[in-house]
């Protein structure tokens, strides 16, 4: 069970009331009204909670399992001990997501503005709005209805963020337009300037950022991501992109919808990514490529090149990944040969 | 034309006046008087708007477009089409850039210590300083002439900050000495203990560490830069310095004026690179090096030795480009060969 | 001299009072009474300062240093100049590392709660705790005998922290208990929700991230730090761990004791560290590895499967370190001998 001192769980639900908000179904021979408390992996669940089963790698955990219910798929209901209540689905671990939500819905603190909020009297907050303490709000912005900004945040002059948005303690927000349902975790900072420097004999010149960092719905950002406004141009984060801790995005960059980057990656300025893109841990993209949608790149590559739609990259130089194993091979046969010959 | 929710356009202004300011000069047969009222790009501009060609792979855009006015090198004058108004000047972006900067001069909050902001008694605050919201300055600090401090931002005790610097949102600076007319973009953390550890057989003994950060002038520090103070020597970043987001530099690291150090990267303890080093994305260094003046460092590399001067390397562990490039080759052919032989 | 606008310097201290707080002894012939009033490194050393000679290479400086006592191991004794007091010591900069802590202990603020702070009236505060400008601390948590919390940092509902704590401005604390004598430096945030995603044909679908992130005692967490909290299982980082700057760690990632992260790290969520492990700067470890005790990484490598206790890796993916230097040779040699065919 989660420590109470920081969730707040919800409950008790049937489980058929559990498999209607999950796009499950109760199993034949399954009591629909048997109560769940709580959800617990299939090793430390009691008879009250509900578990799952995703990765067939845990069969013998569910065997084992003294779980009240588990979510599990199809195929997999024969080999559930018997009595154990079961609810199936085509996606257990989604399913599982949606019945943790329920357990465990996001906190949410109390509407209001924090006194010790500096809020600018031109600012429009919506509905049900939470500022919390020390947060400051600049001259213009609009923070949708339900939107909860976080301590010691700032959301810059002009800013726009839409509707039940969770911006996260600390988080740097300018020159930017947020849509929907976003998540931004603390630390971030969006819409700063961008690398706009032009070389001249007699030291760098700074080019005026003169664009803005557009975000769709339903995005995650994770804690210090870096996004830089547009140049001219904007930059654009499409709905429905995850974004992992500590990633750079460059100035004028789009993403489109969809898109994951794991922590640390970096993508340079005017780089656009289609629908769909998976971008490793610690891979760098280079500047003014085009990555198809579905595309993805394996942790720590580094893109010089465009890369097609669906196409599997690797390695730096990245190359289409059957490419990039065939050359760790080779590089592997080549030096244990070296080895034979050396008669190490 | 850029968002008026972000950004505050002055003009319009005379072509004769962007010239005189950006370093052009008019050429034969263009109006001096003709009026300009914005930027933007050659496919965007329309009449009353000045655009620039830089990279001539924009030539075609150069032909077709709508601008009023273009800024160009001599050489492509006879490319631009009849009646478009002509700038010419030596670097075509840098006049650009000039000309950007006078139509959208950075924004300025009004000079004030605003009623959150948290100044100690005895700090010292120059003319015309703006502390924003929620700023915290502790004490003996200098805040110089018309330097702004950002919102939620905190400037350490004895911390000393030239004229004209812009510190933003959130940057917590301790234990340094910053020069005039610098930038430090949001989240940044400069002078904090350096990773100072001496192994003991009982634990690890913290090293205290005694030296400063010394930031000359004229530099853009990107946000969420890491750049912790010396171990006794001082941690150094000369004049004119462009440092990109989420760099990591180590205590005692010295850099030249005019280095450039792109996004990712990290500088181990105390390296020293000379003047106008460049080092591109995810680039790590180690300790204790020298980089020569010039040298260039590819995205990515691993740099394990000292660089002379003006050498260009990449690769890791980094070697001459040449080099690297040739053994990129050899590894590409020993694959194919492999696969050839596999009749793959 | 450390710079007195940001260090307070105690003392002088007699050389016996330094050596019986340093594990070290005075050399026969040094007079014990001699009073020391600074440290310094041996070549800016002068009559009254102590300073210390731990790597042989410096062996010149000691000869030509106007020090007046030397930390020193007893091998080196015989290599120091006429006249010179000695402290003989193990481990001299272990024992420096001491002496300089005694001259510089880190500064404290003022015990108290500074008046623009904001302190959930259910949060409970230590003896001689200090809150610091700005600082934000939510309902229910709790904070040990003097630890500090500085300027604008965010204290999340229901964190623990232990006693003599140093948590840095700017900081952001959420879903985390945390022992005592850590030090947390600035922007470092801990405890927010990891990349937990189900993939739905429908979209993404957030996993509730039901951990926490459990801290031992006295460690080390540098700026900008991301650790996520714990899916379920918690996040655990153990005693003395000493990680770096712009680190990332993964949700229910699990560190042993006296771990060593170096900057710009990242570790994959669930893999586990055994004590004393050390990751180089910049190293990626893929996701579910158990990394061996005492192993080491070397900086940028990417490490894809478990490792074995001990084991020194290095490269991408990662080898044992012999292998991965007979690979780099091997290259380098096929490289070479392309060259010579092509006649280059």
């Amino acid at each position: 069970m989660a420590d109470p001192r920081f969730f707040t769980r919800r409950g008790p639900f049937t489980l058929e009331g559990l498999a209607s908000s999950a796009g499950a179904r109760v199993a034949t021979g399954t009591d629909p009204n048997l109560e769940i408390v709580d959800v617990a992996p299939l090793d430390a669940a009691t008879g009250h909670d509900i578990s799952f089963l995703d990765n067939p790698k845990y069969l013998p955990a569910l065997a084992a399992t003294k779980a009240g219910a588990c979510i599990l798929s199809e195929k997999h209901v024969p080999r559930a001990p018997a009595g154990l209540a079961l609810l199936v689905a085509p996606a257990p671990y989604v399913a599982y997501a949606r019945i943790a939500q329920l357990f465990y819905p996001p906190s949410r603190p109390r509407p209001g503005v924090a006194p010790s909020a500096a809020v600018d009297a031109s600012a429009k907050l919506g509905k049900d709005v939470a500022i919390q303490a020390g947060a400051v709000i600049e001259a213009g912005s609009e923070i949708g209805d339900r939107t909860i900004i976080g301590a010691n945040a700032v959301i810059g002059a002009g800013v726009v963020i839409g509707a039940d948005c969770r911006i996260g303690a600390g988080v740097v927000l300018s020159h930017c337009l947020i849509g929907q349902r976003n998540t931004i975790h603390p630390g971030s900072c969006i819409g700063q300037d961008g690398f706009g420097v032009a070389l001249d004999p007699k030291g760098y010149v700074k080019v005026p950022q003169l664009g803005r960092v557009i975000i769709g719905d339903d995005c995650e950002i994770g804690a210090n991501v870096m996004i830089d406004r547009g140049a001219g141009p904007d930059t654009v984060i499409g709905s429905s992109c995850w974004i992992d801790n500590l990633v750079q995005i460059g100035h004028n960059v789009r993403l489109g919808k969809g898109c994951v980057v794991v922590a640390l990656a970096g993508i340079s300025g005017s780089t656009q990514l289609g629908d769909y893109v998976v971008v490793g841990g610690q891979v760098g993209i280079a500047g003014h490529l085009k990555i198809g949608s579905g595309a993805q790149i394996a942790a720590q590559s580094g893109v010089m090149r465009d890369v097609p739609p669906g196409m599997k990259m690797g390695g730096a130089p990245a190359l289409p990944v059957r490419e990039w194993h065939r050359q760790t091979v080779a590089i592997a046969k080549l030096a244990a040969k070296t080895k034979d010959e050396a008669g190490q």
